[in-house]
């Protein structure tokens, strides 16, 4: 008790995981099966290698091996920013009086500004050694695009990013940084796919949705030469990429003798919060001393909260397989004041098994004024500027320390700071000159949600 | 030699520096004294107390002291984003395919982007220990002031930034970063300073410069109660806090036994190329072994190639005391296509005197596409998107890496990234759409500023 903390904890470079931790090796109940949409019959590796790169086929289906070992490539890629730090959250302790200690493991010091990089480089790699030309893939607040841009720069691999089209008119400058990497970027819906161009011929004024983007970044890599499909969040192997944030934060914290009572992370399409609570579940799930888990999600955009536990499709315009998750319906938009990321319909397959199975303790929606109030906050204590994503933990992990202040209880909280807002500016103006605001979907708001996914008598 | 050399090289906390290195003791020639506006004689503590805070004065006018000690809190704020990493640059040197090992010091890993942080706490700190309500300052790229409203928010300071006309129009997420700490913005040149109003009757359509917006601060600052001014670059204080850039490298170095041949920063005012020698030319002085150090600055704000060593006004409203200084005048202004910062009309006293005696050994101006160019390379090999500041020492430093690729030499480059240019990125997008431009200042040109030079007989 008497050695004096750090207020970053920074593991060495060999300390950088060897392997990605698979937690489906562990769960007690797997996932339903992904479906193939035309069949309804469980995908095969033959099915998904014309859609993603081989190795990563065999990542996506694999359900056995705990570990799987981190290429050394791959590793010195991480090098470039991991390990990432572990923080102690002092400054904030002390602004909120609170007994409880705050960790957060931040991953937003990379040029991406989020953790998004993790997978992106393990994807762009597996795609250079398969011999591919390039990959497309979607982005909607524009972090993945730029890890994707990034990693792709790196392994001198095409790169072609559809974008949600309100996003890339409201973010030129994270349109200019994926360019900067040598990126292409086409604002989705475009006339450069089918699906495309029937939703432009239906709605010409769509501002696009994460959805229909990835129809379009799917049909262009199964129909062009040499390309494959890369995602960002949502898929198995991306939460076994990201497992390196978990085991980094529970190395760091061995490191000084601690352990968290709560982990906090932000869900959108899981990926971070997947990532965080990795090394965490795994203790979980093997019956040993564990944290109490929270996914935060947006009132706007409440998957977790609100949705339905059933087989939807990934995607607008249902050329995706069919994926057992928590969803709000493939056509569910947030409604247009919804700032930053977050809202994507469906969740993680494994996410949603875990939650479903109670292993995810809660799942809480935050309204955005409460959230960027609690970045504010932050930023004004702890310096950093978090990502809107980012902030949601914030919002709860303040909440929750605010608690210990009342019950005097010091309980180690750890959340995950995912990302940075530099580019999310536009949002923050709106907070600052009171101009956010907040919107709950009604009941009937989600019913057409609901109504659009699709009935599988027999399945389930 | 067998051991491998990692990516990044991280210091412990306890590591971070316990005093600042204060060049001056050991200066052959201590730069020539500043000299009061009205009565032409060395300025006094009395003199500056009404513009700067106490304790700055007398760090501004320290001789003799070589070290001075970091007050604890200010250490403590350090924490937050310190020691900062120095890195490897393994993948530039291979994309290169140069023997050169080159190494940077990495100040931009925090919210303000840019080493401007380790200043702004340290003034802040003082101004809040004297028991003022706030600061004024300037800013123009806006690192500056991000970085002052970040430590502003930390001490509880209030914070009126003068920034730059045509900054705050090109660059609303800038200002947005800086509003949400809490500073306020006045677009200069305002009507909220009689220079201010001066200069908008001389000219309506005026976009400001940086020489006009410190006049504005310093007049706000010695009118208001309770308030005073402080500088982010040029001040001998602020090439003493950031000496903790240079103490950190050499210590970083000096664990993997390793000593730089050549040392390469980028200048504007000073202050950061200032900060990355401290700790070698300390080597320099004492008659060591030392690197051999170059500043590097725009082709069209060349103050050190083309300017002259004379005294000189540090505004344009003439309005502060008079430096002995390398100069293009105080009514210089690079032209209106030069991007990003390092657009001072003067260079720090101290930087001035030590190129004019030899012991910053060169000075080299360079074109601003060659420097996005380089800048670029950088961001697709390394990761990091250089500010465009810094992007002048990677142009260096590459030029500098190719000549050892031709000589064989495996010469060790140390070069400050002293920023990320995540605020930058409308100079990225001229640079990518093939619309950024060069402009060498003609003799003609410069020979307006020079006019504008006070004659002082007698004074030299």
């Amino acid at each position: 008790m008497s050695k004096k903390i750090p207020y970053r904890v920074v593991l060495s470079e060999e300390e950088i995981p060897k392997a990605w931790y698979n937690v489906r090796a562990d769960m007690k109940t797997d996932h339903r099966p992904i479906l193939h949409p035309g069949t309804l019959q469980p995908v095969t590796e033959a099915d998904l290698t014309p859609v993603f790169c081989e190795e990563l086929v065999k990542q996506e289906l694999n359900v056995k091996d705990r570990f799987i070992e981190i290429p050394g490539e791959i590793r010195d890629y991480y090098k470039m920013y991991r390990p990432a730090p572990l923080f102690r959250a002092y400054f904030l302790e002390k602004a909120l009086g609170t007994p409880a200690k705050i960790y957060y493991k931040y991953e937003g010091g990379n040029t991406s500004g989020s953790h998004k990089l993790n997978s992106a480089l393990a994807q762009a790699y597996y795609a250079k050694k398969q011999g591919l030309k390039g990959v497309t893939t979607e982005t909607g607040a524009g972090q993945w695009g730029t890890a994707l841009s990034m990693a792709c720069s790196y392994f001198g691999l095409d790169c072609k990013v559809y974008m949600v089209k309100i996003s890339s008119q409201q973010k030129p400058y994270r349109k200019a940084v994926i360019e900067t990497y040598g990126a292409k970027i086409i604002p989705s819906p475009s006339d450069t796919t089918n699906i495309g161009r029937k939703m432009l011929s239906d709605n010409p004024d769509s501002t696009g949705s994460l959805g229909t983007a990835i129809s379009e970044a799917v049909e262009v890599a199964v129909s062009t030469e040499g390309y494959r499909y890369v995602l960002g969040s949502v898929l198995n192997q991306v939460l076994l990429h990201q497992s390196v944030i978990g085991l980094e934060a529970k190395a760091a914290m061995e490191k000084i003798d601690e352990y968290p009572d709560i982990v906090i992370g932000c869900a959108g399409g899981g990926s971070n919060l997947g990532g965080l609570m990795s090394a965490f579940m795994a203790d979980r799930l093997a019956g040993k001393t564990a944290p109490y888990f929270i996914a935060v999600e947006p009132a706007s955009c409440p998957s977790l909260t609100r949705g339905k536990f059933a087989y939807d499709f990934c995607d607008t315009g249902m050329v995706t397989p069919l994926a057992k998750m928590y969803t709000l319906g493939a056509s569910f938009l947030p409604p247009s004041n919804h700032a930053g990321g977050l809202r994507y319909h469906g969740m993680s397959p494994i996410l949603s098994q875990l939650y479903h199975d109670g292993y995810i303790d809660e799942a809480r929606a935050v309204e955005q004024t409460s959230v960027f109030k609690a970045a504010t906050e932050f930023a004004k204590t702890e310096g950093i500027l978090p990502a809107p994503e980012s902030s949601h933990a914030i919002r709860v992990t303040i909440d929750e320390a605010l608690k210990c202040k009342e019950t005097g209880e010091a309980k180690t909280i750890l959340f995950g700071l995912s990302g940075t807002g530099y580019f999310d500016m536009t949002a923050y103006m709106q907070y600052n000159d009171g101009t956010m605001t907040d919107y709950i979907p009604t009941d009937a708001d989600l019913q057409r949600g609901f109504d659009a996914i699709p009935k599988l008598p027999g399945i389930q």
